[in-house]
């Protein structure tokens, strides 16, 4: 019986990282999008790997003048831009049956001179990065949009109790701890063309004000009510994942030096930390794998 | 017709990045394993997230404790320990029904005194980081071996031809370039209990070799020629995937001050890079999504 | 003649990156403290370094433990909370003559929930970091204080012509282009005891206001003015220095594609950047060096 | 009486981190060259920051460019490149009366295929980054050589005795400890022209070995040891400066769990850390502040 031949398994290939800066200067108050993007075509390449034949490979170079030239007529939200791409690549190559789109975008606010928002000057954001993936399969289209790096932090109404003890168990139980995390989020959009900017500020701030408001019994019972606070107010949203840490803050023991620390004084550690991740869904609405495939933590 | 109910979906939780430091010192010739380690488990946790029900959750504090003990044994090589740690989660609690474990391996060198191997100081080696991720799903065990980081360039047998032209295309075509990348490589084994650290000395040659030796037609090509080469020699392999910037460097354009450049003076760019990402497989052999989920750029 | 000794020079040491949260939590409203602090000893500690005694040596982790046992009472400005460490430091310990004590300060804004800011959960607010130095030296104190990372862009208003053209110049002149950059400024008080935060604040708004109001000839322009404005409002402040890059904004040549580019689209550049530093004085007050040493690009 | 003017301080500018590559392919056995370079001009640039006048700012760009030129005639040691540099632009305008010129070398090994080093094929070593720094001012040139990230530990032969006590000292002895850090070195020539790779080699290999030889008494007792072994092997060497962590290892506490840890077990910190930072020099040879300037950590 002879060996099973070695054969190309499932593949994509793009430019990443395109720093692309937008300016729209139709008035003297400017609009600034500063995007993050990366392109990656998927379809039929078998013979770039196997014959070194490059007759279907759209260069990655390409890839990045398309990006830049499609941003001369606007970006908009990354979500409509990647959907814009997306049409392009599939719909301009026959052998190019689908792909993956991916948007970072950073928010720059006005900076304020004499009182007064400034017309062309801004300061960067700096708070998180709101991200964006649109996946083509065909004619199919997948838009999960997101955020990551929200740091939040909450100095009370947090606990862990009732964990199961083993062996190696030592922590103690407390019903008063710091919560800190830097939300990763991502959500499904049921449909496309929905208003991806404001859809994008309400969830935010949903997602700030479920952090703010519960009691936590543990990272788990906080992620589940960000997201389902979410889903509540947003029909248009299938589903929503998150991959959140737990910052630990530890309670620095001051008894050695006569002092007391009614959790006042805090060592905030870098490693290791809990690492919390999870989906919440609609009851009998199926997850497509392919939309979430290459999301590290998400799928 | 009421909504649907929101439910929770695929979840996992655990400590990530473990910096655990193994000092073997049975013999003067002391011994050193670097490494960090995530512990993930999977299995019934719906109570925390719904309603704030600890009694399933293991600590991520007890994980943390749990890797240091069984330390404590002496680690081997990074798959072997992922698995006693796979074996033990899943064995003592009877709702974790699987996880995922990984670990980044760190190589150090002996530093060389007196033009000796010293028996207890080392530099580190800086090359690339090994990794192992271990998946448990009830008794089946998946384990996928890998390094990232390995920094590889070539200076010539390098080119980009043939490729299509279409209005955005401005890329010159090249039979002599740079070939530059971050080898980043996953393989996943047929059967556990095979020689790990030997398996991972032979993939890493042959990986560089592959690279080095064969004009490159395209990035996609050198690697399928890196993977067909690691499983034509290992049976003991299924598959591996491959995750590549091309990490461009640009002849510099030195004829406004009278000079040539035949190939000699380049940029190294940054950003956007190439990024090149495949699977190479055996015909007929079955991947499984479970293994591949969660890691960035290979599922 | 005989070979000059081999002796110790300038030296300090300490502990570096002290990551300490402070929890003000005397009333339902929750305040909070984050720092990042290093100090660092400097006296007579030859006997450690050329005999290996280490009588004089306070331990780092006893510093480390100072830091935080000294928050337990609050820590207020971090200008305030370095000058008590250099205090306690050089008048412990007879054979510490003075240091240098360090403080990233993170801000934290309250999240906004149902309308009102919350009263104990925050949102870290990304933008710049906050930096305090101070410096002992006997019986002196030099303060400096700070901040980096503070990203600004303006999207006209910006040129750069008139400079000298020699061989291998090849830079196109502009009256209009983007101007960005992250801010690193340090600015040092005449005088202790001055009101910290409220300095902090309007020094911000100033370098943030110059930076937006006029035409930048060059970024060697912007900058004086911005010290300048500082210094003119603030005769407390008896010097500022700037460490500013140059943050390319490349317009991206579109005419290949057959659109054009009024400054519309720009690719946004990693490395490398221009690099501009300097120090904005008050003639005739000396700069004392001692202050500015260990400062990258400030020194 | 008025207030004293606002002028302009000390200031310098140029372009960061220019990413240059240079192949010499002369044979078929290919060398490669791989610089991160940064120059900085001083000089009279005052109508520049006070005037907007650009008649003296020599581009950043053009200063790109020049480095790219230079490398045409092929790089060699850093140090020798950055004096040419340095010469160049003192020499070629009046009004640069001197700068900073500086280098990282990142160092690449041939990789093995067939069991022969490859001609043109290379895998990045890794290890730690050359850095060469050259300052001119007027006809005076410094030339300090360097390294960084040379990440170093002992397993044994370390601890920490005899240091005092006081209220806030909660360290344990030890005579038995890991040993980690991550050594910065710095050393000035005493002369221009000596043989710059030759006397790296030599002085990487006694840092290391003076690492591993001695027992430590304390960080800063190895480092003294370091300088020393360099200074009497090498009297080119007029000074070298250290600035060193202390990476923390803390034996893990295994008595909860019914083990014993005989410093075998190890839990490798990331902050705080120790900073221990000297300089050895010779007696009576003074050390130019001008030269060191500018060096975080060693000024």
């Amino acid at each position: 019986m002879s060996e099973p031949a070695i054969v190309l398994g499932v593949n994509q290939y793009g430019k990443a990282e395109v720093r692309v800066v937008k300016v729209t200067r139709d008035t003297p108050r400017h609009e600034i999008d500063d995007l993050n993007v990366t392109s990656q075509l998927r379809g039929d390449f078998a013979a770039a790997h196997l014959e070194g034949d490059n007759a279907h490979v759209v260069a990655t170079d390409t890839q990045k003048n398309t990006i830049f030239a499609f941003a001369r007529d606007g970006i908009g939200s990354p979500e409509a831009f990647l959907l814009r791409l997306a049409d392009h690549f599939t719909g301009s190559f026959d052998w190019v049956t689908g792909g993956r789109w991916e948007a970072e975008r950073y928010a720059w606010q006005r900076i304020v001179a004499q009182g007064a928002e400034h017309d062309h000057a801004f300061v960067r954001s700096g708070q998180e990065v709101r991200t964006a993936v649109v996946v083509a399969d065909g004619d199919e289209r997948h838009v999960i949009a997101g955020l990551k790096d929200l740091t939040v932090l909450k100095t009370t109404a947090s606990g862990f109790e009732g964990y199961p003890k083993d062996r190696y168990t030592t922590l103690p139980e407390t019903r008063d701890r710091i919560l800190a995390t830097d939300v990763a989020a991502r959500w499904r959009y049921a449909t496309v063309g929905v208003d991806y900017d404001a859809l994008y500020a309400s969830v935010r701030a949903l997602l700030l004000e479920a952090f703010a408001e519960r009691y936590s019994a543990a990272l788990q019972a906080t992620l589940f009510d960000m997201g389902r606070r979410v889903l509540e107010e947003h029909p248009e949203i299938a589903e929503i994942r998150f991959s959140m840490p737990n910052n630990h803050h530890f309670v620095v023991d001051l008894s050695p030096f006569g002092l007391d620390n009614p959790n006042e004084v805090f060592y905030a550690a870098d490693r290791p930390y809990g690492l919390i991740e999870a989906s919440v869904e609609r009851e009998g609405v199926p997850s497509p794998a392919a939309a979430w495939a290459g999301i590290a933590g998400f799928c």
